[in-house]
């Protein structure tokens, strides 16, 4: 059974990708949690992965890093439908999966993902906007163009969706306003039962980490532990 | 035959890497280049991609964006060796192809792609010194582990080395000292002769992006039109 390795469930969102991804295509895994921000924070990561960084995939003799490179892997390792089958979806999941892989850094910078949290709406912005803006556009194309085969963003759930899924989590937390149809996608994701599995386990964990908690003023928290 | 639309080629180190991808792999293709930092150049991309950003690979009716996915397409539509064969080889080259897409911000923004000059050598700073030795460290552990087979990262070349392609053009544009290992490495990549190809041509263009020319007297200036 491989083993992931992942950080603090309430903050990770990287970690958050490559669970799901793994939880949605039935491949069961061991997982291994190294708490964010602690003295052996990098210690421990290094002990898996010489990039330092989770999460990390372990696979008998595979070791994988990077959640595009995991997805790829576990695509071909257990021949799961992580993309769409039709090649232009496919494509276009694939190009989706990475500009989240390497973008919206305004969206991620200024509403860092946090599940213990809840904050009131509020002007964030123009870049922010502007990555707000290019979801709700692949959302709307995606869906459109190939999602008539279920919710998600091609249909069935693809290796985009966990890429997207943090994101998600980051419009609800932060309340900020959106289209209906991206608004439907959103519910989507936040009310998948892996996504409820892995939101109920955030919020029994006690860590805070002060990075990523926002300088604003909650209007709900979530957990009991902190 | 696909049309890769991409940037200058003096400037545009994503254009790079899925164009020396596809020259490697021996697929045929025709380019499209659109000028960075003009008036039109949002708009003509936009034309190709809902994105908005270089390079696109154009398949037939098959779109897709951000060289990650580019070259998971290429590999799949061309049956192109674009990752090593070995399945640890192929896990590593996907991981490290995919640390380059979304890390490495310390020495792309301090020194950006420029084929156009060579600056001295000079203290650019921690975080970028923390880039070099990490890119290193993994010139390092691909040629040890996996590199029996060729002078590439993993053997034969691969996307990984497509993807590292452009940083190994800064170490040497920026006088950045480097390990025998690491040297030997970027000096296989800028003497491929589709590496030279792609120079000769940026050094025919007359575009200067101000934003990629750093605030330092250049030692040596290659182009003529510039």
């Amino acid at each position: 059974m491989p083993t992931l390795v992942i950080a603090n469930k309430c903050y990770s969102s990287w970690s958050l990708r490559s669970w799901l991804l793994l939880k949605q295509m039935g491949v069961a895994f061991d997982e291994i949690v190294i708490p964010l921000d602690q003295p052996d924070t990098k210690e421990k990561v290094l002990r898996h992965s010489p990039a330092g960084k989770v999460p990390i995939l372990i696979d008998g003799d595979v070791t994988v890093w990077e959640s595009i490179a995991i997805m790829e892997h576990v695509g071909e390792a257990y021949g799961a439908p992580v993309w769409p089958e039709d090649r232009k979806a496919r494509a276009m999941a694939r190009s989706v999966a990475a500009e989240m892989h390497a973008g919206f850094s305004a969206l991620r910078s200024a509403c860092p993902m946090n599940l213990g949290r809840k904050y009131g709406p509020r002007d964030r912005g123009e870049a922010v906007a502007g990555d707000v803006a290019r979801f709700s556009e692949i959302v709307r194309q995606a869906r459109e163009r190939f999602g008539a085969g279920g919710p998600f963003l091609f249909g069935a759930f693809s290796a985009a969706d966990a890429m997207y899924a943090p994101l998600a989590t980051r419009l609800d937390t932060y309340s900020i306003a959106l289209d209906p149809a991206t608004q439907a996608y959103v519910s989507t994701i936040l009310s998948l039962p892996a996504f409820q599995e892995w939101r109920g386990a955030a919020l029994k964990e006690a860590w805070i980490v002060d990075a990523d908690e926002v300088d604003e003023e909650a209007i709900e928290n979530y957990r009991i532990a902190a």
